[in-house]
């Protein structure tokens, strides 16, 4: 394979040139979940406040999210909230204990025709607000993510009503009732379409959809059941000219499915191989991942180890965003997410 | 294709000679976890009996064993114990709550140099016992199945010390101390061959390895960090004469490590596609599985047609054995199950 172009446009951030498959002068990393209990000063944050009076409150909100870009050379920022933040502006009463947990779970028809359509600048005016906030402290190297969670995995929490380890309640209820299963994703989107939208008009420069249960359904039930939604979001957001990243949790089995989507970068967990799903999606899609966050407790020259693994796997065409698989753990060492961060930089500076 | 060739021999049960891609006069079918809570029957057995106390009794663990059998036109039983069980054996001190909690986990050197080597019929031998019970109550067409845990997975409940969402203790312990870690893992091997050659001893016609937390792990670490125990427990089988399945849940992106392994048949979870399995698994290994346990809660006839596509997945050669693709779900109506047996056995007569 050809080197890569040296990268001469210095206006563009590292990481929305990665989205677009453009040259880079380094390989874009951050992390999910980077603004976390793992940083001593966000704690001290919340000793304050809980979490939900964290996300509802754009000063605290935009410190935490910048919290790590203060520590680490991180490339990319996301915005501090919760996929489930927006429900509660359709009307779903719901708290963190601390994991989601829904006042009453949604399981009948009448209850999905009662949510109310989202109105981004009335029922979560503070998630905005936070975006301006958060964009006025960040160095112009490092754009904000804007996010939401993707209709399956919405639907999976409200339908269950907690935080589940199999999801079987949610499973069951999409195969059981398939029509009002469908009709309450399909809300979903429309609601996540405008939350996006007012995501992007407040500032944030990329769009993250998290499908972060995707991988409970087989390549089949993924196609036929969460994708459509996930289309339609997508589909949505076509004129709002900001690269849309599809973080597809343990979906590796329906990469040929996601592959029709129009997203500009797919996240993807370590289970999957960067390599083979970029085989997969073909050239137009730039992939985000996949370290697992176990190995941030590796030894600092194992951890090197790993994330060449990695980056052999990426190979060394554009469109690689590194990150891990998926979250990072609250007891992860901060001196163990800069030796990664560091280390990318150095490894694939160009 | 071709189609397959009419099975002749009618002194192998089809599940064996499915095993061993010998043709079939229809596609074998069980189900994990048979014998379980979804059982009105085996509800009632739990009312006088712990779990615990149900694993320890031959006589029950017998009765609980074939009342699936009893219920509906299965074609292969397998005992009724526990992953942890041979773990009591080694002097861990353990209960279910319901899932298994260790009463020290083990993260020490010394916690692994002073775990006993397994002597089944001494640690364990209610579990022999049980087995030659069962097989005294079995129609001959229905082999029995015994059973282990895979070392890693046994790892992940050792270390973690209890059930956990996402295992990141024995996750992180198995990069910060890889030696220890592999260390104990080698032992466990070393216990789970003497456990499954005294399980063929008592009569189990064939033997399952379940890997139920291989999933956790991505494709390097796996080949690096489970793979080794699997194989040296399948290798130090090699002389008993049982078909050996290797139960590889969400281990889709391990695959070509896995056929590597001489077992005789891969089980596949829901999420990995059983066609494409098979060509990366080659013409020498069955596979098992794959309906996902929330099709179960599908109607009569969309359970057909997942039914159909499981099939379609397979493909029309020998060497399939029906199976959900994980446990099934306690909610599960037992008519279900005898829809799904009876239309698996319709469908796919020779």
């Amino acid at each position: 394979m050809a080197a890569p172009a040296v990268k001469t446009d210095n206006a563009t951030p590292n990481f929305l040139a990665a989205c677009r498959r453009q040259p880079v002068s380094h390989t874009p990393v951050w992390v999910m979940r980077q603004a976390g209990r793992y940083l001593p000063e966000y704690r001290k944050v919340r000793e304050k406040v809980g979490f939900t009076g964290l996300t509802r409150s754009p000063e605290l909100a935009a410190e935490v999210t910048l919290q790590p870009i203060r520590r680490f050379a991180l490339d990319a920022s996301i915005i501090f909230s919760d996929i489930m933040v927006p429900i509660e502006g359709m009307g779903v009463d719901l708290e963190y204990a601390p994991g989601p947990v829904i006042g009453t779970p949604i399981r009948t028809l009448k209850q999905v025709e009662e949510l109310r359509p989202l109105i981004p600048e009335e029922g979560v005016p503070f998630v905005m607000e936070a975006i301006k906030l958060t964009r006025a402290g960040l160095p112009a190297h490092v754009p904000l993510i804007g996010f939401c969670g993707s209709p399956f995995t919405l639907f999976s929490y409200l339908v269950a009503g907690k935080p589940s380890k199999e999801f079987s309640v949610p499973r069951a209820f999409a195969q059981a009732e398939p029509e009002i299963s469908a009709k309450l994703m399909d809300k979903l989107a429309d609601a996540m379409i405008v939350y996006l939208k007012a995501q992007a008009g407040a500032g944030a420069q990329a769009l993250m959809l998290f499908e972060s249960w995707g991988g409970l359904l087989g390549p089949t039930d993924y196609a036929r059941v969460a994708l459509p939604h996930v289309k339609k979001i997508i589909d949505g957001l076509k004129d709002v000219g900001v690269p849309i990243i599809y973080f597809a949790n343990q979906c590796g089995g329906s990469l040929s499915s996601i592959a029709a989507l129009n997203a500009d970068v797919i996240g993807l967990d370590w289970r999957t191989s960067l390599g083979g799903a970029r085989k997969i999606l073909g050239p137009h899609k730039a992939v985000q991942g996949n370290l697992d966050p176990a190995h941030l407790f590796s030894s600092p020259e194992n951890l090197r180890l790993r994330v060449d693994e990695v980056l052999a796997d990426a190979g060394p065409g554009p469109g690689h965003i590194f990150n891990l698989g998926h979250g990072i753990w609250p007891e992860t060492d901060p001196d163990s997410v800069a030796r990664l961060v560091d280390y990318v930089h150095a490894r694939t500076a160009r």
